[in-house]
């Protein structure tokens, strides 16, 4: 049994959902582990990790929808708001999504499903640089 | 330390939250571990799980009217609807629940509490054949 | 490498969003791993884990309000109410977070972010002692 730890980092567009299967793929591939178990995890409070269907972009802009409806950026519902208007809602939306993904790995390969890919949600209105910690444990091949 | 992966195939029944503790259970004492992490994914995106209080069917019911209550079927809300009006609710409510559950293994035994069942939600109006990958990390007895 | 269990026990105040990140790091950091995973679980239904912004009290109180508003306690909303109008609610609220969250671990310290913290959300109106159990994978320093 192995353990090794890296670090992507993401350069984001304002209130983007991107897609960052390939990087992680990459990354988990040349561990060359026969068995193990991938931890993604995001060290921010604005932004946040989610598996989504990564087929239609029209799912990326329904799901954006969604949160601007259960999370408005209406400065009254907040006391906080140091940052501006986007900034409590960031912290809401991320709190709904995930700060950690664990990801079963067979053969070196991620094990995601047929329409499963691993976004990166940016909530704030303005571009990031936003770090990823990657742990992967498992059976060396 | 040894990791050791399985996977469990549940049927359906339409928008059903079904109870899966026992197959999970099964299948984890089965692998006899003194010490342990059990990573349960589920590699769908209009299926999601949830640890939830498992007592009162009530609380199954409730929890669904909440989810349609946040997460309208309704066709004005969503571009995407290429397989209905449950397809786009359906990648919310995964969204908002869980694709991945860590869970601790004690002598063997899954350390849920005295109320804590582990759910599989289906999400679409349709019955479907759901996958789930286990991932067991721990000690050998 | 190496697995080890431990137990927190934490006494929260009623509709607590009680800060954990000292007594979770002290505890991991007793254990001296110099790459690792920790996972925290927390064995209830009424009471939850989030990863979240530490530095502004308001980000609680913000976070307090969203979740009353959106997962009302209206008791003509829910059919289970065997312990009160905060019953339902709580369960909803646990659903929305997170029962478990996985943590890296480099040189024997938690690898959060900046501006993360690490919290219990206790959801009843009650006080309550609730239970932790954290699993720590990792090479020994």
């Amino acid at each position: 049994m192995h353990i090794v730890q890296g670090r992507l980092s993401i350069e984001t567009e304002p209130r983007e959902i991107r897609e960052i299967t390939a990087d992680v793929a990459r990354w988990t591939e040349g561990q060359r582990v026969s068995v193990g178990l991938l931890t993604l995890y995001i060290p921010h409070t604005s932004a946040s990790l989610l598996i989504q269907e990564n087929a239609s972009p029209d799912v990326r802009r329904d799901l954006d929808a969604f949160l601007r409806r259960v999370v408005p950026e209406d400065a009254g519902l907040y006391r906080h708001n140091d940052e501006g208007p986007d900034d409590m809602p960031a912290h809401i939306k991320s709190a709904l999504t995930q700060t950690q993904l664990s990801i079963p790995v067979t053969d070196g390969r991620l094990q995601l499903g047929t329409w499963q890919g691993i976004f990166l949600l940016e909530h704030r209105a303005s571009p990031h640089r936003r770090l990823l910690v990657l742990t992967l444990i498992g059976e060396k091949k």
